[in-house]
């Protein structure tokens, strides 16, 4: 997926959230802002939004020399906790492995690259009420039937409270499941820490995390480690929209892209609407 | 008012809708995106945002070289027309005056400077739902009684149609009231051609523009013949967050300002919620 001029208020906004939650403002803020923005115009358009990004939080970070988002984080992860009893049992209710699918898209709501103010009660009702295309979904069923291993791309902090339920309804088919938090905190995506204190460690195989600071997965900056469960790995799946962004060239068929379609530029390109929950294999 | 950090992503926002709705993309788009970039470093942040965003709004015209807004106005001038009718009985219901400025503040969604999308119907229900603050409207219907000469400064196409509502209703207490639209096209807001379309020259006693393309109103920039209007009347409507920003810094008291609150950062400064309906003394 490339960038398109639409990305642009959307760094910005990226980029004052980001300076308000690191408590920055001020000329502190502009300075920043304003390298932000030499960013922005020296990078290539033909890259995914997510890897645009990527150096936008870095800078930031550096400059502030704060995680600003480390207190969100612990926060949400609190909140799905409280809420996973009754997600378990939504998601219990009726087909078990599409009420976890869509208990996990649920919690890709909780994403502060891209909202000011996130509603799980109402991204739970509309993840389990919106459809899901159903030859995905078949697909996906027969993949993870035939699949052994399972490599799970996690996403935010918060959101991998949710994907607990999917993980463990994998593990009771006797799959193996290796789940991947990011190697460095950025934006409020889930760290090694994040996935202790979710209780991530309890319900998947593995935790392990990339090794780096990528929104999305950036594979060249991924340990080899980490390369080494992504080339082997059965069934591979991806959570949230960067994933989405910056594998979707892969064209991989053991992939399967679970999430919330939060902008109009990923939205156009799938003819989906915002806020759409999103099943589909990478092919 | 002056800029804030968190204006930044809403101008960039401002440029990248602009240049669509000005069927401008890929490198031109990029080009006029940097040039607007550099405009936005250089200015200084002591000044009112419409201030900032009128040179972002001048650049692309200029370079595009069409008027972005035109169809989108003559658009909202028919809607706002058709539903005329349904807006008078509203506006009539109760108290006539109460209802006119209800009305007015209506009009003021659409605006394609701040929306991408406009709920006139919505609008219009929360116009007439919300509370307008008991004092302001006391003081406001008794700067009504005492005034011979208005002026009434206007913002959006569409919104003049509504407008209409309240002009009229000042009329029929005798009231001579000059309406004041912008001299050059920008973003959507009237100027003397979309006035004629809307009726508005059937409503007021006069129409005149004030010979700039200032957003909101830069009282620099403005005409003579607008100035001589402004100096002498006993009572200044002001519609919109835009005439706010630029005019709230005169303390004249024979302003009121009628508007919605669009944004966060105005929302914050007059410690009301994004959405809110305001009538407000100058003082």
């Amino acid at each position: 997926m490339r960038t398109e001029l639409e990305c642009l208020p959307c760094f910005f906004r990226q980029i004052s959230r980001t300076l308000a939650y690191a408590g920055v403002n001020g000329d502190r803020g502009r300075v920043i802002t304003r390298r932000a923005g030499s960013i922005i115009e020296s990078v290539s358009f033909d890259q995914a939004p997510a890897r645009v990004s990527t150096l936008l939080h870095r800078l930031i970070r550096e400059e502030s020399g704060v995680d600003p988002y480390r207190k969100v984080k612990e926060t949400y992860n609190r909140i799905a906790l409280e809420k996973l009893p009754d997600v378990r049992r939504m998601a219990y209710s009726t087909d078990r492995l599409a009420g976890s699918v869509r208990a996990a898209i649920a919690g890709n709501v909780i994403d502060f690259g891209i909202y000011d103010n996130v509603d799980l009660d109402r991204a739970l009702r509309d993840s389990f009420e919106l459809p899901l295309a159903d030859t995905a979904f078949d697909e996906f069923s027969d993949a993870v039937h035939k699949a052994r291993r399972v490599l799970y791309l996690c996403d935010n902090a918060g959101e991998i409270v949710f994907d607990r339920v999917l993980i463990e309804t994998l593990r009771d088919r006797g799959k193996e499941v290796t789940a991947v938090v990011k190697g460095v905190p950025v934006i409020n995506d889930a760290t090694l820490e994040d996935a202790r204190s979710a209780g991530l460690h309890g319900s998947a195989s593995a935790v392990i995390d990339n090794g780096n600071d990528g929104i999305g997965t950036l594979l060249e900056l991924c340990s080899e480690a980490f390369l080494q469960e992504y080339r082997t790995a059965d069934l591979i799946i991806s959570k949230g929209q960067a994933n989405y962004e910056t594998l979707v060239q892969e064209r991989d068929a053991r992939t399967f892209f679970l999430f919330l379609v939060k902008c109009p530029v990923v939205a156009k390109g799938l003819r989906r609407k915002n806020g759409d929950i999103v099943l589909m294999a990478n092919r």
